[in-house]
């Protein structure tokens, strides 16, 4: 998907609503146990709940990975479920020897046909490039993450020395580096809503990304004030929530549950995008 | 496997070579093409034939990912037939928040039964402690890799203002901080062949870990100068070698030309053992 595209479904769908697709076998209501595919059949009931009011879907691979082939095939044909109009992400968090991503990027991007894959930015350029070279696609590297470790090296100071310019913190670095190997139309940044304090020292670095903001709801992030400091001319903001929405409910109404989370959240979405002129 | 039984097997076979399990479709030997499991047909051939002179394995889970389902089959196949003397490291870099780097966790260790996965350090302790929560096996930790994009970040100096003592680089600060979070039983580091100068640097920040060191052979790390810097009184190394192996050759004897291949290594690594009076 575009990023042309992507601004006209926000502008459709009035939402820049990520719903985090992170099934859990032991929270998923007790009646899908029952399915031949439990995972796939609560995405399903999810994904037709919310889709009138998301943007786009991000699984988190680990909770796939954990169910081996059985947990990989449940993903793929989630994915395939996913309406056209949603932009998807593979939240795999991938990084490897240049050659070695590719391999990673085809996995995602050809193998199954997702949108987008965050990526790792610790091993550099060859790491995160493989994924930037397939057209439509694109790469979300991890600048600011939302959870406590984001302060063992991310907000470290950066000597002088290797710039010549002021001192700047890690995560600013992998911001200005990563957005010189690619461009807005095939890159995004993690930026935990956590750190909501933080959007404004993000936004000088890279004023026209879109980013992708995780840790509304569960983790604590305040969604109006991340998209007050964070919405550009285009929107620029996915803002995710994984745990609020999907386990809204346990019981057999559990999807309508979402839904209604979804609606929620959507309208939110809808008074601040009027109230920046969008 | 704990640190005392993976210095024994290293005592026993005289070796601390791991080998690479990273099968390409498009590589392997024509006639392995009509089996039912290309993939795990020839990883079976390749440990046959190196079993003797390795202490170690390591798949690359992108070569697996790349095949979807099948791939992750041909895996876990993989990983039940290494035998149960050597240790298995699951090359993943994963890392995520700490509820979902407990889930990679499980996937690697009790899904699968690795003994160690790679982890990225990125997102600091909370993505790398689930992996030091499970008896017997380890994390192995990004430090320095062996890639061109290791110049990146992992050499950004790091102000003194983060520490009060002098100027390191990001990697020596990633292996100072991680090495913290873990002991020498459960923690390991990749440090990249290709950057023997820098061996020295890391020994003195972890002088009794295990390093994970990879790019020795095609990416050009040259084994007698890095295990000059590097052994320590248990070994402390082990030394990954992929493509040089296990595409040794690529007719009807490509495992046996795998196997000298690598009882080459091993006889090398026999005599620099000596060298250091191990």
């Amino acid at each position: 998907m575009t990023r042309q595209q992507l601004v006209e479904q926000i502008k459709i769908k009035r939402s820049y609503l990520c719903v985090g697709l992170d099934p859990d076998i032991k929270k998923i209501p007790a009646h899908l146990l029952s399915e031949p595919d439990p995972i796939f059949a609560f995405n399903k009931a999810i994904i037709d709940a919310t889709g009138k009011f998301a943007v786009a879907y991000k699984p988190n691979l680990a909770f796939y990975e954990n169910m081996g082939a059985k947990g990989w095939s449940a993903l793929e044909k989630t994915l395939a479920y996913i309406p056209k109009d949603c932009f998807t992400i593979a939240d795999a968090k991938r990084g490897d020897i240049g050659n070695t991503s590719l391999l990673y990027a085809r996995a995602f991007f050809d193998q199954m046909s997702f949108d987008s894959v965050t990526v790792a930015p610790y091993m550099g350029e060859d790491s995160v490039k493989p994924f930037l070279e397939f057209k439509g696609k694109w790469a979300i590297v991890l600048a600011l993450t939302s959870n406590k470790g984001a302060d063992d090296f991310q907000f470290l100071k950066v000597a002088k020395s290797n710039h010549g310019d002021n001192d700047q913190l890690l995560f600013e670095m992998v911001l200005k580096k990563c957005a010189s190997w690619g461009d807005i139309n095939n890159m995004m940044f993690v930026v935990g809503a956590t750190q909501a304090d933080m959007i404004n020292r993000v936004r000088k670095v890279v004023p026209d990304h879109f980013l992708l903001v995780p840790g509304v709801g569960a983790q604590g992030g305040d969604l109006a004030a991340i998209s007050r400091s964070g919405l550009n001319k285009d929107c620029g903001l996915l803002i995710n929530s994984s745990r609020q929405i999907i386990y809204a409910g346990n019981g057999n109404d559990f999807a309508e549950k979402a839904g209604e989370e979804a609606k929620k959240v959507q309208k939110e979405m809808d008074l601040l995008l009027k109230e920046a002129g969008l």
